[in-house]
């Protein structure tokens, strides 16, 4: 199977080694705006004969584009699409999802949320018939590092600065630590997994801003911590979402793991509440992640 | 599909009526020492008609029996095998499975472990090339449900008579306290997960039974608590197995969840640590797990 890659940044870099161990796949070419292959990116999909565009460019929460035209222009040349950006199924899952269908295509995602941990293909493959009434996760890693930092002494910048060292904060920070990451990731939850039609404005959002050392400070002292949570739900008309700080004894599930680690809960009908923990992934599984999609689409092909 | 059940206890109970809402199945038929249907179980296949054996029998940790015979009774009449039963993959995992592929039948055994949560279908579906390099889990409920009754005041047999009557205790109560299901469940992880050739009686085993009211109390008075714990890794010769009581801090996610909750961490060369998480599951969440065997089987058919 041929594959366009469209990004060159650190995920990039960790698939290539993955699928360079793996015979069934070749790497048409990688496109990016400060190495570009060629002229525009339509001109590099047309050249490329990829069969599957893996689509790994930086996150617009607002409007899921340019990510989201990208996924289009795959499908209008007959190719799967596999992306790592949460946006556009924060933004435009059904809308891009009946595309798909109608050209008889596939469009995965399971590194757009924890990192490669399979959530939406657990779902996909393992669960039939469940319904998700819900959804509780810690699932930002950025915030999750800067709240730490500021436990261990450090300001709020130190944070920053570390989670930007291990190539998980986004590209412009403050969507971490405003919350807009975990939003985007709620919305993207609630959409496939709730059948929602939500985007990441919709969500009741505030982030870690108004946190200072002092203040994490005093409540490591009684066993508690600051984690940036998602929550969805159904309410009687529609699915609510919101991300907030919350104060968490230290004995929380939702609290547990360190650095990047995160969490995921899923509120069901048939299976209660049940989840996925990833403790301290970096880049090398949300590149696993895309490349799992790989296979996947393979072998459904 | 036809279906035929072995076994008439609280799982069966939980799983009828999943089976009536899915027209896709029909039972053919209920078999138990009890409730038989058959002067024999061999008659009783061979009457009924059924594409698949759904194997609800109890455990017996020392030799998998009888629910291998059941098994291979099952597939020289040419049916599929979906079983909850830990036994005949702690004991005899791979001789099946090849018996199986030889007979191009399906055997499924998610609800082994965890209760229905995924973890051999998440394996075998989702993380394609993924090594497991070991697990850790804490695994058994009836222990955790002794040893919180305990903190709380109670005495060791309070907190058997509550896992009794949660339906969660094996037959032999005896095989939670002792560390024999932990142990069966350990060894069947390393069988299918880690390709080990071992059975229970080759886990380092040691169980509950040891510990006292007081000496919980003490711990807890610490922010600490007892599991469970099973843990699996690869020394240079062959996969070493373990299942002891250990004191946890109360922040560890492995002392995460109270009730019949448990976790299970897989620790693996291309996605590191991660793992699922099951809040207070029930049979319900067993029944759930054999369902959704069934409806791989279906779809595979």
């Amino acid at each position: 199977m041929r594959i366009a890659i469209l990004g060159n940044g650190s995920v990039t870099r960790s698939l290539l080694p993955l699928l360079a161990r793996d015979d069934r796949f070749a790497v048409a070419g990688i496109h990016s705006r400060s190495k570009p292959a060629a002229v525009s990116f339509e001109d590099f999909l047309d050249q490329s004969g990829a069969d599957v565009l893996v689509e790994l460019t930086t996150l617009n929460p607002m409007t899921g584009e340019p990510a989201i035209s990208h996924i289009r222009a795959a499908f209008a040349r007959n190719m799967h699409v596999v992306t790592a950006n949460k946006g556009p199924i924060a933004h435009a899952f059904h809308e891009l999802s009946r595309e798909a269908i109608e050209r008889k295509l596939d469009l995965r995602f399971e590194s757009s949320v924890m990192d490669g941990a399979p959530v939406f293909n657990q779902f996909r493959n393992n669960l039939p018939g469940v319904q998700v009434l819900g959804i509780t996760g810690v699932l930002n890693s950025t915030s999750k590092l800067v709240i730490e930092e500021m436990e261990k002494g450090g300001s709020f910048e130190d944070g920053l600065a570390y989670a930007r060292k291990l190539g998980v904060a986004e590209a412009d920070a403050s969507y971490d630590t405003e919350g807009w990451d975990s939003a985007t990731k709620t919305a993207a939850l609630a959409n496939v997994l709730m059948d929602a039609r939500v985007t990441p404005q919709q969500v009741e959002r505030e982030g870690i801003t108004g946190w200072t050392p002092d203040r994490v400070q005093a409540l490591a002292r009684e066993g508690k911590s600051v984690r940036l949570v998602s929550r969805a739900w159904r309410s009687a008309e529609r699915v609510m979402l919101m991300v907030q700080a919350e104060v968490l004894d230290n004995t929380d599930l939702l609290a547990s793991g360190t650095g990047t680690s995160n969490v995921i809960l899923f509120h069901t009908d048939r299976m209660g509440t049940f989840g996925t923990v990833s403790l301290s992934p970096g880049v090398e599984q949300t590149a696993y992640g895309v490349y799992s999609d790989l296979v996947d689409v393979l072998t459904r092909c």
